[in-house]
C-alpha cells in the first residue's frame, strides 16, 4: 500500500475523516469503537458482580479515554503518578486515588490536592508514612483519606498480609487524628504470570481471600473499611468472591495489548491499540527488511517473549520483529526467504504491541479512528 | 538523606539555585560542566584530525545541548526525526542532515525544509527513494542534498558497501537533474559490540577504509563527493586515516553513559545524566526494597547486560536494580543482607543510566545542574 499525497504527522492538526494511510509513522492509533466497547465490558462485568469500578488512568493518562472509562461521570479513578491526578483534577476530575505508596517528596502536593478536591485519597504501606501525613495536617477540618496497600503475594509494593505489622498499621491510621482508614488496597499484579482463565481466577481468589481475610481481622478490632483488588487479568474473569469487595480497578482493559491475550484476560481482537509503520529498507543479503519503528515507537517492553519477535506484525504471522534500535526496526521472516515484492518501500504495516502501557507512554499524541477513519487525536499527560 | 521542604516537580517551574535534593523524584538531572567538557573534547578532538564535527542531537533533541554541541554557530548538525528538524530549523538551526533513509510518507515535508533553509540535507540507500526525489523537484532551482548511506558492516539501514548496486545508486544520483550527491555516509554502531579501545579502532579503521574505497570507486568514474562516519565509540578514540574523512557525526558522547563506558569510549566519571530516585517501600521478607523510578523514568534498555541490573546505583555497588514495573523498582543487594537504615524511606539515590539516549526519552524536561546546584531545565523536543 502506497501513502497516500495528504500526510499527518504527529505534530500535525488532526484531519478529521482522512484514513489511517494518511499518517505519517510510527503513529500510536486507537480504535475508539473497541475501548468503548472494552470500558462497557469492564462496566457492565461490575455492575453485575455489584462491585464499584475504579478504573485505572496508567495506561493511556489521557481526558477522553478517561471520560469513556468513567462512562462520562468523571469521578471515581485511580492514577500512577501525581501529575496524573493533577492533570485530571485541573479538568473536572474527582474522587481520585493516588495508588502509590506516599512518596515523601510529594506530601505537600498531595495535601493540595486533598484540601482542593472533593476526595482526593492515598496510599501507604508504612508507619514513617502515617507520621508525615500527621506533621501535615489538612485545613478546614479536613482528614487525609488513606488506603492502606496490603501485598497479598504479588511481590512489590505494600505490607505483607500475613505480618502482625499489618494489622497495627491499619489501626494506627484508623486511630490518627486527621487521618482516615479509606480502605485495603492490593493490586493483584502476580495475575500477570498466569496462563488461561483458571490461573488467573485462582490469584484473584487468593487475593480477594487474603484482602477479605484482613477485613475481618478489623472488624474483629472494632475497625471497618472499603476494599479493592485489581489488575486487568482478574477484572476481566473476575470470580464470584470479589462481589464482597467494596471496588475494583484494573486499568490495562481498555487497550488490552497481546500480553493480556495470552494471560488470558483477552482475545487479540479486543486490543484496540497499533502501532502504525512504514517500510524504509530492503537487505536482501541478510533477508530483512527495515521498518520506521524503532523502540521510540514500541518501548523495548516484551523482548523475547514472543515467536514474532517485540510485536505481532497483524496480517503477517510469519514475519518477526527481530531487534530495534532508537528508529530502526528489523523484521525477517521466521521461515523461509522474504518476498520483498509484498513490502515495498513506504508500505506500512501494523503492530500489535506486547504491552500496550510502555508503548503508549513512548508517544506524544494518540491518533483515534473509527473503522480505519481518523476521528480525533488524544494527548496524554507525561511526568510525575 | 531526607528531601528538604521545598520540591520541585516535573512540571513546575525551574527554580535556580536550588541543590539536586529539592526536586520530585524520578528525575533526569544533567551536569551541564561534564556535558560541556564532553562537547568541547570531541570538538578539539575533530578539529585536531582535520575533520568537521556534525554532532547528532538524536540522545537530547534539545536547543541548549546543541548550542553546546555546536559551539553555538548552530550549524552543521544531524537529527534523527523529522520533528528534529523542524524543531531546530524554527529556532535558527540550519545546515541539518536528516541523516534517516528517506521516508516515502515525509518527503513532501522534508521538500519543504529544502525550500526553507540554506542547507538541509537527506539521505537515501534505494534508487525508489531517488526516484520520488525526482518526482518532486524543488522551487526556485534548488536541489535535493543527498547523502548516500552506505552499510560498512553494522548491519541495519545502508547499502552494502561490497555490492555493485551502492556504484550504480552513487552514480544515479550524481547523474539526476535536481539532486546532488552530497555524501556517502557510514553508521559504524557495530562499535558498540567492541570491548575497549583496541577493538573500537578497529571498527573504526574498517568503516574508514570501506567507505574511502568507495570514493576512490567514485573518483575513477569521475565523481567526488564528501565522507562521513560516525558514532560515539568511534569518534571518542578516532584512527588517522578518518583524518581523510570530511565529516564525523557521533551524538551520544554529550551524555555519555554506563554502556559506552563498558565499551570503552569514556570513563564512568565522565557520564553527564542521571536518573534521581527514592526510595518508597521497604521489603525485608524478600530483602528488598522499592524506588520510584519504575521504566517510565529509566527505559528497559540495558536488561541483562549489568550485574547491577538495569543501571548503576552510584556510590552503592553492592546494590542490584533487579527489575522494574511502571512506576517501581525493585533494589536489592548483589550479597549479603540489605542494611535497611541505610536507605529510609525517602532517601535519594542516583542512578546511572546504561544508555543515556533511551533514559533521556523518557523524560518530558531535563533539570541542569552545576555541581549539584540547579541551573536550569531543559526540554526535548518528541515525535516524528
Amino acid at each position: 500500500m502506497r501513502p497516500s499525497p495528504r500526510l499527518l504527522c504527529c505534530q500535525a492538526a488532526t484531519m478529521d475523516g482522512e484514513p489511517l494511510s494518511a499518517l505519517c509513522t510510527p503513529a500510536l492509533v486507537v480504535d475508539v469503537d473497541k475501548v468503548k466497547k472494552n470500558a462497557k465490558r469492564m462496566i457492565e462485568r461490575c455492575e453485575k458482580l455489584g462491585v464499584q469500578l475504579r478504573p485505572h488512568m496508567k495506561t493511556h493518562k489521557t481526558l477522553e479515554c478517561a471520560d469513556i472509562m468513567t462512562g462520562g461521570s468523571r469521578r471515581c479513578i485511580v492514577v500512577s503518578t501525581l501529575a496524573e491526578a493533577y492533570f485530571y483534577a485541573d479538568h473536572g476530575f474527582d474522587d481520585i486515588l493516588y495508588a502509590y505508596s506516599l512518596p515523601f517528596d510529594k506530601v505537600e502536593r498531595c495535601a493540595i490536592l486533598s484540601e482542593r478536591l472533593e476526595l482526593f485519597q492515598v496510599l501507604l504501606d508504612h508507619p514513617d508514612a502515617l507520621e508525615l501525613l500527621q506533621k501535615r495536617p489538612l485545613k478546614d477540618g479536613r482528614r487525609w483519606h488513606v488506603w492502606m496497600k496490603l501485598d497479598c503475594g504479588n511481590g512489590r509494593a505494600g505490607i505483607l498480609h500475613s505480618e502482625p505489622g499489618a494489622l497495627r498499621l491499619a489501626r494506627a491510621i484508623a486511630e490518627t487524628a486527621g487521618v482516615q482508614l479509606t480502605g485495603v488496597y492490593a493490586h493483584c499484579g502476580n495475575t500477570y504470570n498466569c496462563k488461561g482463565v483458571w490461573e488467573i481466577q485462582a490469584v484473584a481468589k487468593e487475593t480477594t481471600s487474603f484482602t477479605l481475610q484482613f477485613l475481618e481481622k478489623l472488624k474483629a478490632v472494632g475497625i471497618t473499611c472499603k476494599s479493592s483488588i485489581g489488575s486487568t487479568p482478574s477484572c476481566s474473569h473476575p470470580v464470584q468472591d470479589m462481589a464482597k469487595l467494596s471496588e475494583v480497578h484494573p486499568g490495562n482493559f481498555v487497550f488490552y495489548d497481546v500480553q493480556q491475550s495470552l494471560i488470558g484476560s483477552c482475545g487479540v481482537e479486543d486490543v484496540a491499540v497499533r502501532v502504525l509503520t512504514r517500510v524504509i529498507g530492503h537487505c536482501p543479503h541478510r533477508n530483512q527488511m527495515l521498518i520506521d519503528c524503532g523502540w521510540t515507537g514500541l518501548s523495548l517492553d516484551g523482548a523475547g517473549k514472543l515467536p514474532t519477535g517485540y510485536a505481532v506484525i497483524e496480517g503477517h504471522p510469519n514475519l518477526k520483529l527481530l531487534s530495534m534500535t532508537q528508529e530502526h526496526g528489523r523484521v525477517e521472516p521466521i521461515s523461509g526467504k522474504l518476498d520483498y515484492s509484498m513490502y515495498p518501500l513506504g508500505s506500512l504495516l501494523t503492530l500489535i504491541p506486547y504491552h500496550a502501557c510502555a508503548t503508549a507512554m513512548m508517544h506524544p499524541v494518540y491518533h483515534v479512528h473509527l473503522e480505519g477513519i481518523l476521528v480525533g487525536k488524544w494527548t496524554p499527560t507525561r511526568g510525575w
